[in-house]
């Protein structure tokens, strides 16, 4: 097995034993890179030379000075500052970007535990919904070269499941992490609102932009709950499926489900019934249906002051879209509406999750669309997003055109550690089915 | 009348007639900053050739080239990252900040729209509530070198009201523009919730941080307004004092206020009632009493995620407050209930608020204490912080030590058009009974 190919939480056992250096890691890693993105185009930014410098220097690290993620190569989506490298945020503004000598909060707390930063890596601009039209080249599917990768976490999801990189950050709005990652089979752990700082990173909507992560194994993000220190003390029964309440949560957006999630679904519920599980429809209160209006309603008003600058700078090299928002007017009474309502669903959703021991709910419509102009459609994630809470993408099923689809797992607010163990259990029940099955 | 002593609109109004150059308002401002500074201490960084030579270039510019606020010189609290300035939190991890080639989102507007970028104002320890004994100097009331100027947003108030700057920026996440306002005896202006975009700033609270302004005068407020495109389109009809609905609203809090507010509060309901107003208490109800505590749980619990960073990075350089949010555990349930507690408040209070055309409530319990260590108490404000309301400190009054003392016009969210434009015509009446009585 070569390094490149270990979960993050297998490469630190290796690095903790001595028996990996963070140099050796990093050149398998540059090696698969080397073999592999010419085609996916992940990286925004890599500078090899310096990378390598960085992981000599770790290695000089006493063990017993190290961190709990020492040598951890982690990619960072191109809207975190990073202070050696670049961030350019796939916008024209900032082609010409340089280093800044500051990092996100998030990629601080990441370097201090230890972690190489590796790179940057590709985002739609500004990560809004749209697939970069300009310097930064156009990620690919890990899977196909002619299928979108999703986004706006285009290379995070790409490069991780594509194994160039055990880690990568990411950050969602709408479904920015949970749809890359569906997209392209890996995990994608969209964390409850404001669990992680978002200091240093680009800003859409305030109510909404999570920072998260994508990982190959759930035992990797439970590793960054450890890092950012998530309700470490929360309770997290173990998962026994015999008996187990577990709900499909088609929500009102069923309609949109295409047959690579109905299969998906369909597979999910019965191999987990025959686990014993008590499998049931949730069906949501009829307020819930609104929940994607107002998500686009608070879009298109907070896109309205936190685009506002770049418009200023030079709003010819914005993406029309992006124009759009600081143009747009979106009418008072409107905002108070989305705002209020999304904040009465979030604890009514909780009590309703309160229910289930898992709640499943689709990911995505289908597997990856083709064609890379256009990173797909967000429905089905925006919902948790806007109740602020955890999501995390199970990477198990195949659609019809061979290419991977998952399904989220959801839950209450603050439950994020639950969700990740729970996740555990179920990735590997899910899995080991498509493994049979394929 | 020297240059110094002109409010922003005033001094725009010179220089958009040619009778005033950038650079001779910008010396104007240096010989102030020169003759008071030294008492005062408000800049946490000042480069008097660097802001002269951009003066200088600012000149160059062609009248119809020029954006709205063109030569209009503003000071930055030094937690907003700024391009050619560095950025210091007022924390010792800062010490050696160098500029970063980046704006913050606020600062680039301002820039873009024609703004001097003047230098960096004081500011607490990562604008939380303690007084940076630190390396920058602690800085002084503007009207008595042995009195705080309040915080966090010191150097902010102090510089604007002392005729230092015109206008300054600040953030509130508890009472943090009203209370240095209220203080230093200038407006204050904290706009509704995420009105302006905080990328670039530094973090605490996710829920509360808001970015605003300081002034000497309503319509420099409105200036910003217009720049930053607030609510453009809101109707604001004008306040007319006869038969206008007017609450005074103590709020829970009120056997905190002293005789300073008392007497203030007293003295502007007498004098607007004499003009024709119908005054009256407005009792809130009871669950706005829970408001304090709400704010201080989400304060604790936001401020664990937004520190870490920093305590990793070097724990023993923090306030102990700061390394206290980060090792503090604050339960899952409160942090539930105080979030939902404060998002169902904030309809009923602007249900509450569209009763009258004006409601009044401290700003602080008092002028400004004693002594320099203390920044002051910021209970009167942080409700409406937590309520996401437009809130403006009026200057008007004196306490018997005869420092300034001010009131807040609070509004329902979004109206803060209509909060400065009944603010301007408040703050005439109230300003110049102040006048007549001294």
């Amino acid at each position: 097995m070569e390094a490149w190919q270990w979960s993050a939480t297998q490469a630190l056992s290796q690095i903790r034993n001595g028996k990996l250096t963070v140099e050796d890691y990093t050149r398998s890693l540059l090696s698969r890179i080397e073999a592999r993105d010419a085609q996916v185009k992940a990286w925004a930014y890599l500078d090899k030379e310096l990378v390598l410098s960085r992981a000599k220097e770790l290695d000089q690290v006493p063990f017993d000075k190290r961190g709990p993620i020492h040598g951890l190569p982690i990619g960072i989506k191109d809207i975190m500052l990073t202070k050696d490298l670049p961030t350019q945020y796939n916008s024209l503004l900032y082609e010409a970007s340089t280093p800044i000598n500051t990092d996100a909060a998030p990629v601080a707390t990441l370097r201090q535990s230890g972690a190489l930063i590796f790179g940057k890596l590709t985002t739609t601009e500004f990560a809004t919904s749209k697939q970069g039209d300009w310097f930064q080249n156009r990620t690919r599917n890990a899977h196909s070269e002619n299928h979108t990768p999703g986004g706006s976490s285009s290379g995070s999801g790409a490069a991780t499941a594509d194994f160039q990189i055990p880690i990568a950050t990411g950050t969602q709005t709408g479904g920015s992490i949970v749809r890359p990652a569906s997209f392209n089979g890996c995990y994608g752990w969209k964390p409850t609102w404001n669990a992680i700082s978002r200091e240093g990173l680009a800003q859409w909507s305030m109510t909404f932009d999570t920072c998260g992560f994508f990982a190959r194994s759930v035992d990797d993000l439970e590793l960054m709950a450890d890092v950012f220190r998530l309700h470490k003390n929360q309770e997290t029964t173990p998962l026994r499926m015999k008996g187990a309440k577990i709900a499909f949560c088609k929500t009102h957006n069923w309609p949109k489900a295409g047959n690579g999630t109905r299969s998906a679904m369909h597979t999910a519920l019965m191999t987990l019934a025959q686990h014993g599980a008590e499998v049931a429809d949730l069906e949501l209160p009829q307020d819930f249906a609104k929940a994607l209006d107002w998500h686009a309603v608070i879009l298109a008003s907070e896109g309205k002051s936190s685009f506002l600058s770049h418009y200023l700078t030079n709003a010819e090299q914005l993406h029309e879209d992006i124009r759009g928002y600081v143009q747009g007017e979106v009418s008072e009474q409107d905002i108070l509406t989305a705002y209020d309502g999304l904040a009465a669903l979030r604890p009514h959703w909780d009590l309703i999750a309160s229910q289930y021991d898992v709640i499943l709910t689709p990911s995505v419509p289908d597997e990856a669309p083709l064609g890379i102009d256009k990173t797909g459609d967000m429905s089905f994630c925006s919902m948790w997003t806007a109740l602020h809470v955890p999501a995390l993408n199970i990477p198990f099923h195949h659609g019809s055109s061979g290419l991977p689809i998952g399904l989220t797992l959801v839950g209450a607010r603050l439950t994020d550690r639950a969700v990740l163990a729970k996740g555990k259990i179920l990735g590997r029940i899910l899995q080991q089915l498509d493994v049979e099955n394929t």
